[in-house]
């Protein structure tokens, strides 16, 4: 089997850069390990950077989000008992962030690829990357156990933090950033209209509670809690409590509960692999960096890799210029190291960290009260809430 | 002897605080540990905010700061070999810095004092405070060998982090804030002109460096060294050898060297002691809180609690109001705990930390790079460094 570009991923990174190449008449193929049930069935962020928005109408698969997806002008800070908006479209000049959720863009693109007839190989095992620094990379996977081949001209890895991808560089082309940090999110969805409007970021010394949703019916509820704490220690009720506790009164009285559709813990995590380009291998989006949720920037950092991504793959076909695959990693990285910036930034103005002292703590309460404070900081926050400039 | 307010300490805190309380009619004396020659010696800080400015000419000091003052429009960061000027003026909406050593404020308020006839007495031994949370405090001292009592209604503790005010109130009754960083500035004075006309802070491996100055014709230049260095260590060219390397090339070419007029190592420390007052007694300045020097907020803070409370006491004694009084300490610590926050930022933005991984040292370059290429984040870093309002 032969294609242009094999795709390594099937999640919303490598279906929207096929659907986005497949459109400008570049062929791909995409192998993922799991099945298409198990992909959609992930729950996932929901925030989406006006962008990316924009990358999903040029890739023609907005149609659902444009009707469904709800725009939100805005974001809350909670702290002290009490509410602080910061009006996101007026202080970045217009630009809002859109809630949809990444499963809802996974089903939208797997569709779209499905009515233009391109191949995804879903269920591929022992994918293995070959002569990716040669100008004929090819990759080998097994299929209902037997092995296949895909000849390539390129191949882009948006496969996760945990795919084969970044792994088939070899050890010593890539430098590693990492921060963990000593607590997770525990997180609950529930089929119940969400408490706010907008998301609420609340920062207790108890720890931190997000507000989130999905749609205008199902909410999306964290809270802060130990690396070592283990979800069946929580009931839904014991879960709604701590929430609860976490807001301000007349957020917390507008929780409505139900029964969790899913209940989870994630460990937070700030990861930059270095460059994101390996001969005619290209990482894109968690295969080369993770942020913590705080911020929501995660698929949308994978949007833009896939933005710069697309861009460079068609100057490469249509206009025979590598100008964009030259500089890809260095543009990417540009705009990740600001978004990891920020992700980390927002973590630790929100959360609680057992090893700060009081100074600190205290420094963490001046900063939110300047944020909700002063127009320049509440403006900086904006812009890069709503996403930085590609 | 009696008096309306005692104040201890003759620096630019308690001579401004004077000064002010004189000119309103409201009978003050100073007590002051050292000579007015030794208080006149000391090298110190020379930023002044617009807001400090504004309070010495409404004290009727501010004939040579007008005249000799250089009011800068613009800083620069210095990092990766290149300078990037913040314009000030233009992101604060019109406000300025202006440069003016302390040892002059100092100079021209005790000028001041004198010229008034007003009591400063210098070289007072044995300082101690009385029956501070009494409607009749006393202050006792000796001078010449003599011991002597001053009576008052109030007394402001304007004597600085070693002083004898802080260590006058109960324990229990302050609750202190600190942090102590992991290196020192060691700063040489020279009688050249300066490298650059307005400041530049200057972020490199090596370390951070300073370019200030106190005039036209003397420059005070900084570098970051470890907190166990010695300055019997470094030589006037080894010290200029040191501050070149860590600035970019057209910065560097320009530094004049020349004989040291004073060379010396501070330490770095953020400290915030609360409340800031106990009965009778007030803190103002260094006698409650510590800035590192990095965005040269020091002075400025001493300024914006004399604002506050020669308010307090104006009030007090000429409309019968003990409002501002009962404000004082909430008052002065909202602004303080800000140009807290902005001073641990700008010294964790700047300075090299052995302790920091290499993703946290990602995140410094990040924020730099952010800071300038943001005009929200340079308008929230100019609003801080031009002095947030009263």
């Amino acid at each position: 089997m032969r294609t242009q570009v094999a795709i390594i991923g099937a999640g919303p990174a490598g279906l929207l850069l096929g659907q986005l190449l497949s459109r400008a008449g570049i062929d791909n193929v995409i192998l993922e390990r799991r099945s298409l049930d198990y992909v959609l069935s992930r729950i996932r962020a929901g925030v989406l950077e006006q962008g990316m928005v924009d990358m999903l109408r040029e890739a023609g698969v907005a149609g659902r989000l444009d009707r469904e997806g709800q725009v939100h002008d805005g974001v809350n800070f909670a702290f002290d008992g009490t509410l602080h908006r910061i009006d996101l479209k007026h202080l970045s000049g217009g630009k809002t962030v859109t809630v949809y959720g990444q499963t809802e863009v996974t089903h939208d693109l797997a569709e779209a690829r499905q009515a233009l007839g391109r191949t995804t190989i879903y269920e591929a095992e022992d994918v293995a990357l070959h002569d990716i620094d040669t100008a004929a990379p090819r990759v080998t996977f097994r299929v209902n156990g037997e092995v296949q081949e895909l000849r390539c001209d390129f191949i882009a890895g948006c496969d996760g933090y945990h795919g084969v991808s970044r792994r088939s560089i070899p050890e010593g082309a890539l430098t590693s950033f990492e921060r963990v940090y000593p607590f997770g999110w525990l997180g609950l969805l529930v089929d119940r209209p969400p408490a706010a409007h907008e998301l609420v970021y609340a920062r207790h010394e108890r720890g931190f509670a997000l507000c989130s949703m999905r749609s205008a019916q199902r909410s999306r509820y964290y809270v802060q809690v130990p690396l070592e704490e283990r979800v069946e220690n929580w009931s839904d009720e014991a879960f709604f409590d701590e929430l609860r506790r976490r807001l301000p009164a007349e957020v917390a009285d507008a929780v409505q509960t139900g029964p969790s559709l899913e209940k989870s813990i994630a460990p937070l995590r700030s990861f930059v692999a270095e460059p994101m380009r390996f001969g005619r291998l290209f990482l894109a989006g968690d295969a080369a960096h993770i942020v913590p949720p705080t911020g929501a920037k995660g698929l949308n950092l994978a949007a833009s890799d896939v933005r710069y991504l697309f861009d460079a793959l068609r100057e490469h076909y249509n206009d025979g210029s590598d100008a964009g695959i030259e500089a890809y990693s260095a543009r990417a990285l540009a705009r990740i190291w600001k978004a990891e910036r920020f992700s980390w930034w927002m973590t630790g103005l929100l959360h609680r960290f057992p090893e700060r002292s009081a100074f600190e703590e205290r420094m963490q309460q001046a900063e939110l009260d300047y944020l909700v404070s002063s127009p320049a900081a509440a403006t900086a926050m904006a812009e890069n809430y709503v996403g930085l400039p590609y």
